[in-house]
């Protein structure tokens, strides 16, 4: 059984899709975010960073996004090409690419504060916005062949992950550099139109406010 | 055959030294990076964002270090636990945390004017060093207890990879917060000096210029 250290449209939302979309059994587990619980010793056991999401698997706590939804995809194989398939490389490549990359330029838009102090905001938010739009460029030119890492089709890892990096994007009021909508980058809106319409992710949506088109047209 | 795109003391040199670990031919391709190659239509059709390395695989080129890594170990069924073992969990969620964490906030130290432009290096740069610590004390204090992703007395992709990101560390200036010794994390330690000594890591070094301790007392 799995258990899901999670807070509503946050990082644990691409994992508990995934949870949903498999029909994996599991629990969830509110983190007191207000409560100050993300600073706690015993969530710091978890995570030393003190993030959401953790995930409570048989092989033990797991921490990290992409780490989690690569751990669940090839244990019940599904949502990625396995390990030994010739499109494991270039899954992998975009996989790390998001997360290094498009991830963590997102979270520099989010809490610009925190990487460079209050005094570098100016100067760090439309730099970090170029960077997340170069990365969505290049990952809907990659996606625009329907690769087996993506395919138009059908659900995978890389859908998931990039919808919900993508939704947090819609958050930002008008005229903030990093304001993007799906609708920019065709390739990956068209996945995320079918993902968001699929029971599961309707259902997670419905538990979390998160309004029926939860990738293409947010609501909050 | 890999193709590895590299340059002395890069990005690069954790990919290089698992290739001659694992004794898998290969051929290097020095990149002229002085020449604007990382620039060139030729190397961004290769990696979008034109870094170090790319590797050019028999399921096509590949890029992101620690998707490389990954890519390699799994592969060639070494050093790191496989898919469906109860070690893999926490193997991946310190790849990834090392990657999006601790290699990402050095990318920070090394290129401040990047994230945030001249004007914020200052605020930028003892944040950044802070967060490297920060990572390297958790991952410290992890591999304690010899676990699988990076046992104490073999070579693993997680040695390989941590070891390059703590001997860029050394090359700060005396005073500047960045400068970090593998000296002050005992159980990295430890591992870097075996991993160090042993003959594919000389010869790397050798040709690279690098000295006979790469990881635990860097030369220049």
């Amino acid at each position: 059984m799995y258990v899901l250290h999670y807070a509503p449209d946050t990082a644990s939302l691409a994992v508990r899709l995934v949870l949903a979309d498999l029909r994996l059994p599991h629990e969830l587990r509110l983190v007191d975010r207000d409560g100050g619980e993300l600073a706690s010793p015993a969530y710091r056991a978890l995570h030393p960073l003190g993030k959401i999401p953790v995930l409570d698997t048989p092989d033990g706590p797991m921490f990290e996004t992409a780490a989690i939804l690569l751990y669940l995809a090839d244990r019940h194989g599904h949502l990625a090409p396995a390990v030994g398939s010739h499109e494991r490389a270039a899954f992998l490549k975009w996989l790390f690419f998001t997360s290094t990359n498009l991830h963590a330029s997102e979270m520099e838009l989010f809490y610009p504060e925190r990487v460079a102090g209050p005094e570098a905001v100016e100067a760090l938010v439309p730099r970090a916005a170029e960077r997340v739009r170069f990365c969505l460029t290049a990952l809907d030119q990659a996606a625009a062949g329907s690769p087996a890492w993506m395919p138009a089709g059908e659900p995978s890892l890389m859908g998931w992950y990039l919808g919900m990096l993508v939704r947090w994007l819609s958050t930002f009021p008008p005229g903030h550099p990093g304001r993007i909508a799906s609708a920019e980058f065709p390739a990956l809106h068209r996945v995320f139109a079918m993902l968001e319409a699929r029971p599961a992710a309707l259902e997670v949506a419905a538990d979390e406010g998160l309004g029926p088109t939860i990738f293409t047209n947010p609501a909050y």
